[in-house]
């Protein structure tokens, strides 16, 4: 636990939900607490889309998506009848909508459409080239009603809670359904979190040999798909140890919130609600088994509205 | 570059390996080297397997597969007749080295039997009884004829190069062809290199729901077979960056090796060549293209007969 005299979460307000957290971090960090955990063991991760920075009215990088195949429609005009490019180049975003709505529903006639557009968008690309284009993007695109850039869609309190649980001995992950590689050229700047610390969905990905060290090039299929039961697999895979804290906003992140802690080890379990329409967006759609296992398991429900003093 | 006028190499005989090693960390790491690499750019990877270890007359890791398959046959008598477990429960391990042989050959007949009888041995137990049972024989199994445990069986000079670029800011990772999980209960006390930092071939796993957060359980097929090609792919999934510093001994590394290093960036090549039949082993099979290469391209081949002052 830290000793020093300043409040290293200036962002979030006096509460249940501010208290849950700095006792959580006291009970695993002080000196003599008989649930000290050892340095190596903390483990915290965090969703991204709707935990650390926010996801409406479109996730950022979906946005980077449409940008793309509208450039590809734009250069190619056999593609502008041919979804998802058509619906992209004539900015048909209900488009979107429909096919990720039916998805839930069950009926997944369109996905592969639109999955096969969203993997020939960047098939073939290198990683560097890749990455270029993600740092490009988020350094530049503003969001689209919030009135600041992508990189400013941070959620000034959980950037917070990340240095305070670094300053604290943790290792934080990013444990996201959306890319990987999307996120790591800005993960360092943004959330202080290492680019090998950031676990998400990736494509496919092969080793060209040649001149200086060969390319790695990016496959139009999908390697892994992180959300729901896969973000447990994934977080073993790339840590090796069950992660003490977790931090998440919707179903998808059910099976990652309820694998933080261990029997006979203290767990923490963050949900972020978004329940602020003034300051951020209010909606609970794709959240909802979430929080019914929140108040059934007593994990900690984080309100935008209530908890936070400041948003960004 | 340490300071200490303690040498970091001990076990590492004067000459041009000893001194390629040191002039490259002095370059990449001096204060006001024009090749000053950043600290958080400094990766290192290695092969484990004939490069950190032993791996003659079999690798570890496979006495340990056949044990259990010996173990699952003397069980159930109706495996005694099938291969695997026929060849394993009497000792015939020339079958399972004329399987590899000829899938080296190119005739890939017979080893579907051998992985599904080695994806079956651990198939359906979770993670953590799994490294329980590798954490066990790692620590009581003796290497066939070196007169050693298992763990004594690394090599000397390879964790003193490890702990001499920890010490010099290079984040090490080891990229083996043998299986992460079963690498990961020994790699921080053996190697230095905590288990984060293990990347590995690994079978699928499957997250179950249930009570204390659930369980991970392996799944009785491959996920990643990290050897050739993919392993710079596995390395970048995991790092987010080209390595600075390569070392392996067998043509499965050779695109690993290719990898380390970018253009206008310095890159160390190592190689290790087993040349040494009284202290370890002497055999260039499997490490033919490698060997080659080196000599082309200039890498560094690191002779145990003449290079190590101590194996182990």
């Amino acid at each position: 636990m830290l000793t020093s005299t300043s409040d290293p979460l200036p962002s979030w307000r006096a509460g249940a939900t501010r208290q849950a957290i700095t006792e959580f971090v006291q009970r695993v960090t002080a000196d003599g607490s008989p649930e000290l955990v050892a340095r190596e063991e903390r483990v915290a991760v965090f969703d991204n889309d709707g935990t650390l920075w926010c996801e409406q009215p479109m996730p950022i990088q979906l946005d980077f998506i449409l940008r793309r195949l509208a450039a590809m429609a734009d250069h190619d005009p056999s593609l502008r009848t041919r979804q998802p490019w058509q619906a992209a180049s004539t900015r048909d975003h209900g488009w979107f909508g429909e096919v990720v709505t039916r998805h839930y529903q069950g009926d997944d006639r369109e996905l592969p459409v639109l999955a096969a557009g969203i993997l020939q968008a960047f098939g073939g690309i290198t990683v560097e080239d890749f990455e270029a284009q993600a740092d490009g993007f988020l350094r530049s695109a503003q969001h689209p009603t919030l009135g600041r850039g992508y990189l400013a869609c941070a959620y000034r309190p959980m950037v917070e809670l990340l240095g305070y649980l670094e300053a604290n001995g943790f290792a934080n992950y990013i444990a996201s359904g959306g890319g990987r590689d999307f996120m790591r050229p800005i993960s360092q700047e943004v959330y202080g979190v290492p680019r090998q610390r950031v676990i998400g969905s990736s494509t496919a990905l092969a080793w060209e040999p040649g001149e200086g060290g060969g390319r790695i090039v990016r496959r139009p299929e999908l390697d892994v798909g992180n959300d729901g039961p896969e973000k447990p697999v994934r977080i073993w895979s790339r840590v090796g140890r069950r992660p003490l804290l977790a931090a998440g906003n919707s179903n998808g992140d059910l099976p990652m919130l309820q694998f933080a802690g261990q029997p006979g080890r203290p767990g923490l379990r963050l949900l972020v609600r978004h329940d602020d329409p003034v300051r951020e967006f209010d909606y609970t759609a794709g959240a909802e088994q979430a929080l019914q296992q929140a108040r059934a398991n007593g994990w900690t429900v984080v309100s935008i509205d209530r908890d936070w003093a400041t948003v960004f």
